[in-house]
């Protein structure tokens, strides 16, 4: 049973800031809870990129009432003009008494600046209740306000031996339904999902959203050194979302033409004859795409790893053993560590039982 | 909070056996709980082959008084003359009035027949309270008295992307200690312990019980068909189990001689250079060695794997990615399957999770 007190509202800040993931673009989801004389007065969320801030569709809700008021704001009010005006401005306007902020915004236009300007309105500010929660909620505005280069979630469905398909290619399927389930729904919470050429030739991919109530399609992006994607694959001809292709600079010319025309937008990143990653996600930043979610193959992932282009890895299991050696694929390719103690290793470690499937996340740390 | 009942002292019953794996060989594990006029008059565990059944120890204890009483039993009372008399005989001599028996003996020498005789003699008897929780904990003893063969259970502890070490052969460590104090735990709990020879001549492993408390260390069986196996190696020269080695027919007369003289015993199976692992089984099972933890490199998993040999797995993952390729050795190494749908798959699984460390247990089927 649950006990009425700081933590009840702004737990119920946080749950609706998180449902509304996916949908805000490179900006924080937020939740704000409005309580006055022991009653919820006022209930908002951030909901898209450009309109009201949660703070602002509580107390239009709580209309005019707020004066005296407790609110629960799952992210620092901002400070400055922005698409729209401070919140902070908008809180002391409606005679808010007291604020429970959960955490400090990074975005060096407000770190602290929200709070200092409460404060000097005579509010009662309190900072850091379920700060880790609303952190981890919003780590991927966290990373692209600070860094301008996009969040990277690395996803994979592997059997227990670590393969992603049989030494024939098979690979339907490996996971459950309840895995695939979030699956979807961490497409949906992702501006763009990434894969290489390579699956795109082998499995003809749409790589969109498809969760049981309508969710967002992530922007495609391809890795795609030498143009190899064939014009008949989904991602150019579906119309699904839009798609981009990221190759080296020495890709032939008439294939960018052909995928220009065919609606995909050809980005050149990397001189020699591979893609440079790491430019990549420098230039998808400069996009606005401030979250990936990478379903690459074993090449790909495990080069996106090795070089610390992944900020989360969130591997499912499913209690197969399928064998085949080098011939079958896995779900890391790459040359790796000597040492054992040097091992990539993930730190806040999370485990998720799915039925017979087994979800195990955490940030990997390259020594 | 608990609640007097049936299960309430089916349940210690059940766990006074569980505490006994491992020291009672071939023989399960029973326990006993006798209740009278609402309280506990004996209590009694089946502690060693050839010594006192369950139900003798926890009549012993009541003392003559346990006319009219209720004996939990988590194992159907035998009803043979075999090391000791039949159970099912002192049950009945000390006027016990209602017998809970948790599961039948699929023992041949009993299936029933000791459920019979507490009949025939008008003693109540249930049967079938936490069976399921029952059999688990005497799978063992299941596989042996129906086949005669080993209970294998395969472990291994792996990186996520399934290596067991690095491409340099380092392995050193790879899960933490909760994962490695539940390994010697099993160890404990099975009468062998086999690895092969490659981890011989690499570890040097001693392959014994290392408890926080004493334990049983198991005998030590290594699959070395050509008897490559070092005089030197802890396994044969430190005398903390008995060890033996399996060669095939082929293997060095003399190698044999030397290792029998160090105290080794050597079997041969398998006419061919490589050892015939189903015949090993069969001719460790004549040795009354009823349950192995399997401790293997790759080929030695898959193998066994492959031939049906394995009938639990249990592996622990550790969240560390070590990549390396073919170069870097897997829990598996075997040809495996061409259909993803054919995979070997896990029924019955069990996620058990160890702090940043996660255990995945269940039993292997084969298409």
């Amino acid at each position: 049973m649950e006990v009425m007190n700081d933590e009840f509202y702004m737990s119920l800040a946080l749950d609706m800031a998180e449902r509304a993931q996916g949908q805000t673009g490179i900006n924080p989801v937020v939740g704000c809870v409005v309580v006055k004389d022991g009653a919820v007065i006022g209930l908002g969320t951030h909901l898209k990129r450009g309109t009201g801030h949660a703070e602002v569709h509580a107390l239009n809700m709580a209309a005019g009432q707020a004066a005296g008021s407790t609110a629960y704001v799952t992210l620092e009010p901002c400070s400055h003009y922005g698409k729209t005006p401070p919140c902070s401005e908008r809180l002391i306007a409606e005679g808010v008494a007291r604020v429970v902020i959960a955490c400090e915004d990074p975005n060096p236009q407000v770190a602290g600046r929200g709070i200092a300007m409460l404060r000097e309105a005579g509010i009662e500010v309190e900072v850091g209740l379920l700060r880790e929660r609303a952190l981890r909620l919003n780590e991927k505005f966290v990373k692209y306000i600070l860094t301008k280069r996009p969040f990277v979630t690395l996803k994979s469905a592997s059997t227990l031996d670590g393969k992603i398909a049989t030494r024939t290619g098979d690979s339907k399927w490996i996971s459950n339904e309840s895995a695939r389930g979030i699956v979807h729904t961490l497409r949906h919470r992702h501006q763009g999902i990434m894969a290489g050429v390579g699956t795109i030739i082998a499995d003809n991919p749409s790589l969109t959203t498809r969760t049981e109530v309508p969710g967002i399609n992530p922007v495609r992006i391809i890795i795609d050194s030498g143009l190899r994607t064939p014009l008949e694959s989904s991602v150019v001809t579906d119309g699904q979302a839009p798609t981009i292709i990221i190759a080296a600079e020495t890709a032939d010319a008439a294939k960018e033409e052909a995928l220009t025309a065919a609606g995909v937008q050809v980005l050149r990143c990397g001189a020699g004859p591979r893609v440079d990653l790491a430019a990549a996600m420098s230039r998808l930043g400069e996009l606005e795409i401030g979250s990936i979610l990478l379903e690459g193959g074993g090449i790909l992932n495990g080069a996106m790893l090795e070089q610390g282009l992944v900020d989360r890895v969130v591997l499912f299991f499913a209690p197969k053993i399928v064998g085949g050696g080098a011939a079958a694929p896995a779900a890391f390719a790459f040359d790796g560590v000597e040492l054992m103690r040097n091992a990539v290793t993930l730190r806040g470690v999370e485990v998720e039982v799915l039925g017979d499937n087994v979800c195990i996340s955490g940030i990997p740390e390259l020594v």
